[in-house]
């Protein structure tokens, strides 16, 4: 039995674990089922109220599911010892707007006045998704998932603005509804489409050239459906250029021990 | 016709516009109908993050629908052209813990660093259950809705903590189960509630004598639901005893262009 199998039995506890003694570095889909998983967003506090803004002004690509206190790298409201620096397989560190490194281990770059953010993330509808039936175009095909930019106009927030990142999923034309239905549930994990059907009208040329991931097929009778996507935090922080930003590796997520199901993403921890 | 009577029927910006000019002075209940109110919360931008993280950390009480950026009294993405310091009805300012004065405008006490929440009310999930038929006690009873402290605990961020307050609205057994699924459908207003049932087991002694508003009579064959109250934030507000805080008067709301059935509090104006 490979590592990623043994794995995906853990509970999130176990998971992050495995991610902080680096037993385990791969990305995070499939584990911890039934557990909310998490985009992460590390800047210094002389932004983090500017993200917190963005956040809440843009909420369907960036829906805020924890906020650490500054200089704490704890997501005390995620679970029982979830230490940022340590529990994410893998992160991308930027400098002025530039990847600088891919590492898997940020505590030597944490700085007093660093903020961390969660972001929930798409793994949560996906996995109802599946539950209810509905295949996943790219996971059955085991690639990443295809992301584009939009011409969707995000809400700006101080030094933070641009356009909207979605993902794409082709779905069966008579159970789009349902899916559209079933990833509503989910408002911290971008919710709703933003959009179904002809890409040309949020300003995507061609579906075969993504602009992260890889393409997919699309069936006759399947009509593309675009999410807000979690990478939308990351061309936006980009495109800031601040001094110093990190995230996870995309795919490369936070295991929280929040249900998937939570009414609210928070647990009353020590 | 009153002037009650007549501005029930304007939209936002025309409900607003009276306001301001205050032409309309008294509690918001039932204006601009089907359009989000919000309580309101203005605080010195070097509290505001930590407010943000306390709103995040209890979305139920405190479920943010806007927040303006440092200096600015416009809520941009709330509609057109509102403005937090004349477009509420009355409002309460608190200085180091203690109610100083309620003000129908608050233009000359705005400081180039205050920033305004804007919170989700539970106007939203009564008009939808009246809607449905499920009648509200306090409003057949021309009252101020029973409001009590309790003993849920609130998760902490910097000076903010405390415990829960908690809205009670008595509904009959046979339709508790409808109510619940009816306000989950607005987490933006404060969502499904947080008890039904026994008060004792929240921590409330007595409802005959709430902490805040009026007591309602209960029914044979009716159940007390206890809902997350936007009374909440400012108890734990005037318990941090900041050197300047202020908010809406209980009842007074902000008015927005925000359709109630919104999938997301934001609309792109200027």
């Amino acid at each position: 039995m490979s590592s990623f199998e043994q794995i995906r039995t853990l509970i999130p506890a176990e998971a992050r674990a495995a991610i902080r003694t680096g037993a385990y570095g791969r990305h995070t889909a499939g584990l911890a089922a039934g557990y909310l998983q998490a985009n992460l967003v590390v800047l210094p506090e002389t932004h983090a109220l500017d993200f917190a803004r963005f956040c809440q002004r843009n909420p369907k690509p960036c829906p805020v599911v924890g906020m650490t206190d500054a200089g704490s790298p704890k997501f005390r409201t995620l679970g029982q010892d979830v230490d940022l620096c340590r529990d994410v397989p893998s992160y991308n560190v930027y400098e002025h707007g530039v990847l600088t490194a891919t590492v898997p281990d940020i505590s030597d770059l944490w700085q007093d006045d660093f903020v961390g953010f969660a972001l929930g993330c798409s793994f949560t509808f996906e996995n109802a998704l599946i539950a209810a039936g509905i295949p996943v175009r790219h996971i059955d095909m085991d690639t990443t998932v295809p992301m584009y930019r939009t011409s969707i106009a995000l809400t700006p927030a101080g030094p933070f603005s641009g356009t909207m990142v979605v993902s794409m999923r082709p779905i069966a034309e008579a159970r789009v509804s349902e899916a559209i239905a079933i990833s509503s549930r989910f408002p911290l994990a971008h919710g709703a489409p933003v959009h179904t059907g002809n890409p040309g009208d949020i300003g995507i040329a061609d579906l075969r050239t993504p602009d992260w991931g890889e393409p997919v097929d699309i069936e006759p009778g399947e009509i593309p459906c675009f999410w807000a996507c979690g990478v939308t935090p990351q061309a936006v922080l980009l495109a800031a250029s601040l001094p110093m930003v990190i995230t996870h590796t995309p795919g490369h997520m936070l295991i929280t021990d929040v249900p998937e199901t939570a009414d609210i993403p928070v647990i009353q921890s020590d």
